[in-house]
């Protein structure tokens, strides 16, 4: 006779991603990955981005989220970008989508998981190792416990029940300044220079050939209102070399982009900057 | 009875290799990495090189040929710099050298296989996720395809008759001047500042000893003969430490170093830059 | 009857981890990792890091010493920062800790294991590739060799009895000035600008509450006593954000850093320079 307290059923497909914002020039992913090694031989790792910019919380949970539905189920995901380590703050173990997702208590996994997630409170003194640093729980708190719930523990058997509810992430969604016009901000800028903005198709109400995304003329010396007021294209070759454009990207969001160009440079706009996407008619 | 049309024999390695021009600072490797993941559990996947400057598909076809060799038979090899990506432009399918290959049809495999490689034009619907994008056809095409290579599907029943020839890549093959003079183009830049020329030993009709590498004078201040007029040595090794050199390396290529310094910097050379190759006497 | 002259036990774990001064932006380790499984299918490769800046010997040796011990038993380690490859300076492999270990000799090794390992010259010709270069011995001779003892080769079985001594390393402990003082490098500076000093707290005879690390309070301008000599904390979370400190971090080193900022920006500092910490009272 089940019950909610029966121990969840957990199929584990054996493969732990990593995120972090460690870079690579340093050996703390390696770490890590000889601490899942070390606790399960058969664990398959795989580095799903470690270029997140340095304590940047919110984009972690942005790649994580768009990355999460590309795995197996069963996957666990660990995610650190932890200002915080060392301090009072918690870790967290949490089921969504199939999946299993392990962070620090600072608003990354709320912000990159379903409404439906369930998050528990992970037991820092059962999974640390004996020799626990304060200020890499990556490595010697998450990784032994995403080696056990790889290996077959189940999420919530990892976990207890959360004191208090997860600490919350800071929206990134655009603020709607009237009926056809928002605000949104530049999450951030990838290797090519494109923007990609925290805007989804879906906060356009899906009438995509009705929007255009407005850059401020004074960015743009000389520029023509064909570069300043972006149309959203269906790919970047619908414009030829050298062309700024609007497009949805692979993020399924919203992204400004400069065909064979860095629309970064072009435009001079950073991660963190605002536009306005208005729409037409 | 064997005939033209016979399925051809495919031994998968199990390997299948990314070269992109994705860097690992944003998370398009580790989506793509996923979808093979979940397409076929056992499939070993490695980092070839995820550094291709931006839309530089000669440097990817470069780096995939000197690289083939390493790749145990029936290795599948996934390169992806895309300019066209979500135009008309095809995808292609190889064999070559008892490895597969999957690439954009945009001069990428063309420059890096055998004359005696086979093209087939992939089937893009049948590989496609339900939810492809028009952006990311290496996560949303050609990992699929990989991971059905990687687990058997022969290559050539992949795809199907190509209706013309691959698109031919831009030949990077040295310019000769005269009976004693060629001149190349450097084709990249390693981490170490070396200059890696676009030139084989075979151009040079393996007469190393007689020629000479040479570096306009005005590039260096104060400059000696040795400095801008570089035999071909043996190793780095072979000179003393902060002179240049030129030498075949690890490509098998001639390149031009400094040992234990960066010849970029020195002559202040980037790619795509011409230098003059010699015949002595 | 055992003896000295006894095959040794050695009971490899499948893995292989690679740290190098590649870098990612070149296939030289993608290259590597073609050669691991055409020789041996059933390895696990781990990179530990490709990030030791270019020629960085203690750099890597200190990567290196940090790591093993999160590693199974059975791993072998292979570090390539080789800028005498070609020349006639030697090969080891070692067994250390229950590993084993592979880099040319040049005082990396002896750098990063422990007094008690045992080394032997490795051989050059048993394991090269039918077409090694002068410039690559990482993929053409150490590759190899690291996936036969990964597949069950001993270590001692992979070498011969040294002829000398192996390279030494350059010390990177601190210089004592006095009871009271000592003066450290900063080793290196991570991805977060965090400054690595070559301190351990053993150095400082365990007491860490009476050390400062003191800072050229010309480095700042108008810093206050409290940012020019850093108490040494437990962890980032224990002083305010944008604040120094010093703490003991995730290599168990001393590091100076700045709350959610660089103090290699903040101070200045660049690997090399020198920093003095003081004993109190």
């Amino acid at each position: 006779m089940p019950s909610e307290t029966t121990e969840p059923r957990w199929d584990p497909s054996g493969i732990v991603t990593l995120t972090t914002d460690f870079d690579t020039r340093d050996p703390y992913v390696g770490m890590m990955k000889g601490v899942l090694l070390r606790a399960h031989r058969g664990v398959r790792i795989v580095d799903l981005c470690h270029g997140v910019p340095p304590q940047e919380i919110r984009v972690a949970a942005w790649m994580l989220e768009h990355s999460i539905r590309y795995f197996p189920a069963g996957t666990v995901h660990v995610a650190v970008v932890d200002p915080g380590v060392g301090s009072s703050r918690g870790l967290l173990v949490a089921e969504d989508q199939g999946a299993a997702f392990l962070a620090p208590d600072n608003g990354l996994l709320p912000a990159a998981l379903s409404r439906d997630a369930r998050y528990h409170e992970l037991d820092l003194e059962r999974f640390a190792l004996p020799d626990a640093s304060r200020t890499f729980h990556g490595r010697d708190v998450l990784a032994p416990a995403a080696a056990a719930i790889a290996a077959g523990l189940a999420p919530a058997a990892a976990g207890r029940v959360l004191a208090r509810p997860p600490v919350g992430g800071r929206s990134i969604a655009p603020r709607r300044i009237d009926d056809a016009a928002l605000e949104a901000e530049v999450l951030l800028a990838d290797r090519y220079g494109n923007l990609v903005l925290a805007v989804r198709p879906a906060d356009l109400g899906g009438d995509l050939d009705r929007w255009r995304v407005e850059i401020d003329a004074s960015r743009v010396a000389g520029a023509t209102p064909t570069e300043t007021s972006l149309a959203i294209r269906g790919t970047y070759a619908d414009v030829a070399p050298g062309v700024p454009l609007a497009l949805v990207d692979s993020y399924g969001a919203i992204e400004i982009a400069v065909r064979d160009g860095s629309a970064r440079e072009r435009f001079g706009l950073e991660p963190g900057a605002r536009v306005v996407l208005r729409r037409q008619g």
